[in-house]
């Protein structure tokens, strides 16, 4: 038995019209398998809605009574997708997350997933040939209702998949597929075909959101092919699978950016050990993500450390390192607000050299400087002035010849 | 270990101030027994929109997915509620049908409770003071979701107080108990302290409609004893409980009355074996309830058949005559919509002869025209031209003596 799994954002279910949309791609998904299973996200809007209607309740809403109002979301949308299909005879059924079960841990709000009733799920597939399940919910042990945060829809697609081993999960969305770049940015752009897990894992978490860097762990994780589409039209989207050798001819696979970065340097650091953990474990308690790190070689004893956060964590880092200050010695700190990040991102770097020399000629060439550089196998991060973002962009964009078909 | 429980209304939910009032009386009944059983219903409006919405999907919603898509209501308010109660410190936690679980059987959207888990919920009660149960809702043996229909909460409320073998089972409204009479149309209508469950399923399915027709049944059949109060005052309201003497002693207990009435009499239909069920079975069929029926003792091989209908049903009622004429070979059909039905209802009725030959000399002397007599152990029931009903009713209010104290 051939099972497909196909999952749809809120703004695909957000009304009647829409739901009809995606209706007509399940159908034409039964034709390309035996069975489906269909994944919803809540009608968009209806999740930020009753977190507001929490927030009128309670300034700290109890986290487990959120995931209980919160589910009721997918529950909504589940419901009116399946009566769609039961309109037009078709043998189907809706499931939450906690009937399947979908079992997660209790971390409420943000819950992982740890196991899936797979047997359950084939029995029901014997008697209807589409499941239409809740994403973005599950059940503890104890068969509490719980949610896995933003964009959990799409890990609960992926992971279903994986239980079943489905051939491919199709998640749709508003976009045809992941680009090179920023089609806003650069016009040169172009969608790629195949990605690899760990090129789309460094894509997500620089801002091209197309798909929830949790799923993408987790169908790197269970070997799930996923095929990010649009809702909206034909087009056969990007797969996102295993590496190959043919991705790894091409050098590069995208340039991804992110602007909201702050850096912060922190001069004349005493140069023992503990002083790294003496900076970042403070930060780390107050959910302040730290992005590039850099620390020079010490010359003298003292060193310089540099790093980069979020824009709106920088007042409360400044506050923080005033109060470390003591204990790590550094003459002063500096900050910048006015920065960018931009990366190289690509299976092939590791087995080229030259990647970053050509990235910085580029860049160099064309009166760009730059601030820091952070590399990992297969990303070079470099940080500029924020105005030469877009500029950069289409630079190393056409550098690595990614407008090529 | 006393558990109370107790029950609140979609308007006494409906908004954050009233919640909290519910808090309040949650809060005092917790002084007043060792833990809590909240039952809540959905946010006044809650249900009929969701019901609204699914009738945009379909003309035709699914029974059983409108179920998972109504049931969304309760869980709202649930949620919601109990986190009123944790920011209070208070141990509580909220419960889904499905969690209990309630098993009912599997007639979605008007389903029946067949069993309660009260080992589980005896087991919760050993770490929270409150549990805050969703009514209206369960799920079949095989976990899906189920409604129990109108009115239902009432029903959830009673079966966990049967389960939890509870003292009691506090109903609140939005009135402070059950009347003698509607207040509306007679001004020395009196509060009744103690009714008999017989007494008020009469007075339920005659239109005062305080507590719900199945709620007051499974109250009867376990022996739960009902206390109907105001959510907005400390009024105690009126208790329903198994007849006692005192309760005999007094003749009637209330006059109920109901305007929607409409009569149809077959004149000279043939008194032959099957007439009867010639002419209801297909009414039945249809869901037309039949409400007062009266057939005359034949006098020359014809007789006729007289019943009262909803008023709404009479179209359709007269066409599915039409339609059985030739079989029950009758003259011609005659309806009313001009009147109303008017019941004196008592456990005393039964030990007490002459009651009825009082409301009818009553009824008499004022000029009312009675049209049809229907006689039961605890209620006797009076067909009267609509306009008659006030004065009727007052009239049987003051003949019987329920304005005393």
């Amino acid at each position: 038995m051939q099972i497909l799994v196909q999952k749809f954002g809120g703004t695909s279910v957000a009304t009647l019209e829409r739901m009809e949309k995606v209706r007509d791609k399940v159908l034409n998904g039964l034709q390309r398998a035996d069975r489906i299973i269909v994944v919803l996200s809540a009608r968009a809007g209806d999740t930020n809605n009753l977190l507001a209607l929490a927030g009128q309740w309670s300034p700290t809403p109890d986290k487990a009574e959120c995931d209980v109002l919160v589910s009721t979301g997918e529950q909504v949308s589940i419901s009116l997708f399946t009566m769609l299909l039961k309109d037009m005879g078709i043998r189907a059924r809706s499931l939450l997350g906690s009937q399947i079960p979908i079992v997660t841990d209790d971390s409420f709000g943000c819950a992982r997933i740890r196991a899936i009733n797979s047997e359950a799920l084939r029995g029901w597939l014997e008697q209807y040939d589409i499941l239409v399940v809740a994403g973005f919910q599950g059940c503890t042990e104890d068969k509490r209702v719980t949610t896995l945060g933003r964009g959990g829809s799409d890990t609960s697609a992926v992971a279903l998949a994986a239980a079943l081993g489905s051939v491919e999960c199709e998640i749709y969305t508003d976009v045809n597929g992941v680009y090179t770049t920023d089609p806003n940015i650069c016009s040169t752009a172009r969608k790629i075909d195949r990605i690899a897990y760990n090129e789309m894992l460094e894509m997500s978490s620089m801002g091209a959101k197309v798909l929830h860097i949790r799923s993408v762990e987790f169908a790197q994780k269970y070997k799930v092919a996923v095929r990010v589409r649009s809702t909206f039209d034909d087009d056969p989207g990007t797969l996102v699978t295993q590496e190959d050798s043919s991705m790894e001819a091409l050098l590069v696979s995208g340039i991804a950016y992110d602007k909201d970065q702050a850096r912060v340097t922190l001069h004349d650091v005493l140069d023992v050990p503990g002083v790294a953990a003496a900076v970042f474990c403070p930060l780390s308690e107050k959910d302040v993500l730290v992005d590039m790190i850099v620390q020079n070689t010490s010359l003298d004893g003292h060193t310089d450390i540099t790093f980069t956060i979020s824009r709106r964590d920088l007042q409360q880092t400044l506050g923080i390192m005033a109060e470390i200050s003591p204990k790590i010695g550094m003459s002063k700190v500096v900050h910048d607000v006015n920065v960018a990040k931009v990366s190289v991102i690509g299976v092939g770097i590791r087995n080229h050299s030259g990647v970053a020399a050509r990235a910085f000629a580029a860049l160099t060439q064309e009166g760009i400087n730059i601030l820091m550089i952070s590399t990992s196998e297969i990303k070079i991060t470099i940080l500029i002035q924020e105005k030469y973002v877009e500029l950069a962009v289409r630079i190393l964009h056409d550098t690595f010849g990614l407008d090529w078909t």
